[in-house]
C-alpha cells in the first residue's frame, strides 16, 4: 500500500510539468542537466526492468521516460528571453 | 550495473535544478504540483523502505527527498514578476 502511493505519486509527478510547459512554452528556471539526468537515468530503469522482466518497473518507467522526454524537447527548443 | 547507473542518475537528477534555483532564485517556470507530488511520493518511499528494511531504497529516497524539498520551498516562497 505505501509502495502504491509512493509509485503512484513519483511515476505522475511529471504531469503538471509537463502541462505548464506545453501551456506556457516557458522553460527559462528549469535546469536542462536535470532533464538528461531523468531521461538517461530512467531509460537506464526501463533497461533494467526489461532485463528482470519486471512488469510495474517497466511501465512506471516507460510513462516517465516519455513524461521526461517531453519537457527535455521542450527546454532544448528555449527561444532566448525577449 | 544498469540498476546502478539508473539509480545514480535517478537519485542525482535534481542537483542541476537545485544548483540553479539556488543561484537565480528563480522558480517562475518550475510546476509546484511536480514538486509536491515528488515530496509526497519520496516520503512515501522512504516508508516503504523502512518498514521492508531495504537500506539502498533508505538512502536514494532520503537524498531525493531533502533535494526535493529545497525546490519546493524556493518555489513556495516565489516573488511574483516584477
Amino acid at each position: 500500500m505505501l509502495g502504491f502511493i509512493a509509485g503512484f505519486c513519483t511515476t505522475l509527478f511529471l504531469v503538471p510539468q509537463v502541462i505548464k510547459v506545453i501551456k506556457t512554452r516557458q522553460t527559462r528556471d528549469i535546469a536542462l542537466g536535470m532533464y538528461v539526468l531523468m531521461v538517461v537515468g530512467v531509460f537506464f530503469w526501463l533497461l533494467y526492468g526489461i532485463s528482470t522482466r519486471a512488469l510495474s518497473v517497466i511501465v512506471a518507467n516507460s510513462i516517465t521516460f516519455i513524461l521526461s522526454l517531453i519537457v527535455l524537447i521542450y527546454k532544448l527548443r528555449e527561444k532566448p528571453e525577449a
